[in-house]
């Protein structure tokens, strides 16, 4: 398991792309549309890990509500896992609850589940895995 | 530049201990008490990352004011830099400003310095150098 990435809740994913390259140094890898979501995100590489900014992309979408009722910040934290499945089934078993328990094709060529976070502290916590 | 830690504001250190136990598959490695800041934390290691939470030690601390006004949750990222006179210097150029430019000892043997969330898309965002 390690950190894949940090997700931060942006308003205007443009600005913020250049606060996150002048902080970090470097420019974003990538940009990507997620149109599931409704979202768009850049991606900056951090040793083994990566910010992920994410800006909503249409109305409604979750990181809009997200930022109608919290201030920008670090929205979510996301585990990289080899199996995806099998962590979930440990999890599972040990009490935590899933916002969506069947992995979902996310940003980055990833398969995705979100934790709830009345199980984790108040943390929203992603577990993802490549696709293979 | 990689993600030194994540640093997650709790308000029962035991219990975020046993629930971060069972979500990472793994026990703390250390727990500290850093009384300058009137905080005590537990580190988790992830991958070259940890996690990092932090209660409240005494009354007033800079987490219990936070806790007063926020929910439990992500609180800071910190960056680990090799050398963080320097990564001041970089980032003061490029404008960001700081909640203390000098840096003092932090938790986990380090020195470290905090950026303003004002100009850092609110985030908290931590640079900390390994003590030599």
């Amino acid at each position: 398991m390690k950190i894949e990435h940090l997700g931060i809740a942006v308003k205007d994913l443009g600005l913020s792309n250049d606060l996150f390259e002048k902080l970090l140094g470097k420019a974003p890898y990538k940009e990507e549309v997620v149109e599931s979501e409704g979202v768009k995100t850049s991606f900056f590489e951090v040793g083994e890990s990566k910010i992920e900014l994410v800006g909503s992309e249409k109305n409604d979408s979750a990181i809009e509500k997200y930022l109608e009722k919290n201030r920008e910040g670090i929205h979510h934290i996301a585990f990289g896992v080899d199996n995806i499945e099998e962590e979930i089934e440990r999890l599972k078993n040990q009490g935590f609850t899933f916002i969506n328990e069947t992995p979902k094709l996310g940003a980055d060529n990833k398969r995705i589940v979100f934790l709830h976070p009345k199980t984790t502290n108040g943390v929203l916590v992603e577990l993802c895995e490549d696709v293979k």
